[in-house]
């Protein structure tokens, strides 16, 4: 089960992404301004599919961790925000990708760029970004950046694969789901974190760290999410839930209830996952499933031992604003579900 | 109409490949063991689908340009073959989600990986090797050849946009065609071409003469696969032709139709293209007007003219056999559709 650190212990105050949000302000700004001009293109849809979804209302949470792990390091200068920009661009190709495979209709309240210009342009226009991604890392000049950026881009996609190949079989583990989540989210909140000490030529124990740092936080963030679909710790449905579950996604909320249910039970995650039998009816069951067995509170359990990890990977670097603000931004990922 | 310069006359051996392949020979073993090992992925899926289209019989141009043009300025290292093996990846993942953007079914003769393994495979392993290929470049430790990829990666994806959005639009003028082909496909070969000299360290100057070879060697081998669709020369219809016009892909041999036809045989070709109505008996129509208007005689004969553009970009160059080499591929790509 890991050990579990409770983190909100003795603390009042609910965690915030605020304090990281102010800090990298002046340095956000710059950063938003490149992304426009960079998803411009003579071509006209191309800033039209790509506008739809930067200007959607996305935290831009893994360029404020380029940003913020810059700055940490005590970089002055202008590359940071070229690779934070080309981060944010992976993982908007990403999200176009993304619809595309699980065929979504709706990201962030509102209709995916394949509902509105097709699977074709969300095709390209995620290739086209791709591209600008890197040929922001290559003005950014640093070999070492783009080396880590450009094997982050590979384990993505190979994350992605992954999740298609498991995708409807009951029988993934929590072992199977974390190699996914490890690969498909985490490794680029992990890239992210490590281009900021390597643009600020710092050591490989301070890569390492913030590296660690990232990727252990982008592991709680999925975990939430996935408790998130299913509503919260509160597990009722609201209009944005249960996507995972009709799209026939498995996650850890739904491995832990199959794995602790009766032969029934497993019987019934069957039909509904893997034969698609996924009608508002049996959603209520497997919300009531999933109560049953705990699985929602147990997979944010599983999500503070990763942010405990995270937490720690930063103990060694000295304490400054930045620093807290990265620590509390582990809090606000977790304590976002209650 | 532009100066024509027919290129074979006087000659009686038909042009070939053949010296291309026999001076990079040893390189593309190399290029070839490389794309295999890059191909590979704990994640099966991945090889699977990869290997599906490696093997299946392209003809490797481009990987094998980039040998040559390194090897005509005097390179003697790895770093080329990594940059080959690039440039065949970026390849092979544009045609895995052109594939998907297009709905094919068929390529070089055998099932598009999309039929086998569905759309959303060939969207994310074409992302696996994207990324694969700019890892490639990084060990290739050029950041001018990074910056000359990274920059064909994203206006490959405008060409196609571009195409996108002139799909099924009739009124598509030869300019506007010539803009998608250079960005499409062109420029590919332009930069596989480009960064042989900047590996070599070659001038600005040399650097330039190839990739204008490259250029336009691919502006000519496109218009000539263009009328290889409609059958080649004798505008006889084998069983891998006519897929352009099922699919509605406006090309230079039925602009020039349409733009030389009466209104009605205008009127006919708006229904074929902007509606749909592709049978075969208006394939066989529409094949009767590309003869009537000599559309194919003169697509070639623009061919033809970037042909003797890219003779003459590597005119300053010394003469050596991998040069007359190159200088026979013009010529082949050109004359395979007699």
């Amino acid at each position: 089960m890991g050990v579990v650190i409770p983190l909100e212990e003795n603390k009042n105050k609910q965690a915030s992404v605020k304090p990281l949000v102010d800090l990298t302000k002046s340095g956000m700004q710059r950063v938003n301004q490149l992304i426009l001009s960079k998803a411009g293109s003579d071509v006209e849809m191309i800033p039209e599919v790509a506008n739809h979804l930067i200007s959607s209302g996305g935290k831009r949470l893994r360029p404020m961790l380029t940003l913020a792990a810059a700055e940490l390091c005590g970089y002055v200068g202008e590359n940071h925000i070229r690779l934070a920009a080309a981060v944010e661009f992976m993982h908007t190709a990403t999200l176009l990708h993304d619809d595309v495979v699980d065929e979504s209709a709706m990201r962030r309240g509102k209709s995916t760029a394949r509902m509105i210009w097709g699977n074709q342009a969300s095709v390209l226009v995620g290739d086209f970004l791709l591209g600008q991604a890197f040929k922001m890392m290559v003005e950014a000049g640093s070999m070492d950046a783009l080396d880590v950026l450009a094997t982050a881009a590979t384990v993505i996609a190979e994350g992605e694969v992954m999740q298609l190949s498991a995708a409807k079989n009951m029988e993934t583990t929590e072992d199977d789901y974390l190699a996914v989540i490890r690969a498909k989210t985490a490794a680029l909140f992990a890239a992210a974190a490590e281009v900021g000490p390597i643009v600020a030529g710092e050591s490989k124990a301070v890569r390492n760290a913030l590296k660690s740092y990232g990727m252990n936080l982008g592991l709680a963030f999925q975990l939430v999410d996935d408790v998130l679909d299913y509503g919260g710790t509160t597990a009722e449905l609201g209009k944005n839930t249960g996507d995972d579950f009709r799209e026939g996604k498995i996650t850890l909320p739904v491995i832990l209830a199959y794995r602790r249910g009766s032969a029934e039970e497993r019987a019934f995650w069957k039909r509904a996952i893997e034969e698609g039998q996924s009608s508002d009816e049996n959603l209520a069951i497997a919300l009531g499933l999933i109560k049953k067995y705990g699985s929602l509170a147990d997979t944010i359990t599983r999500a503070r031992h990763y942010g405990t990890i995270a937490r720690d990977a930063l103990a060694p670097l000295p304490d400054t604003p930045l620093k807290d603000a990265l620590l509390e931004v582990i809090d606000f990922c977790i304590e976002r579900v209650s």
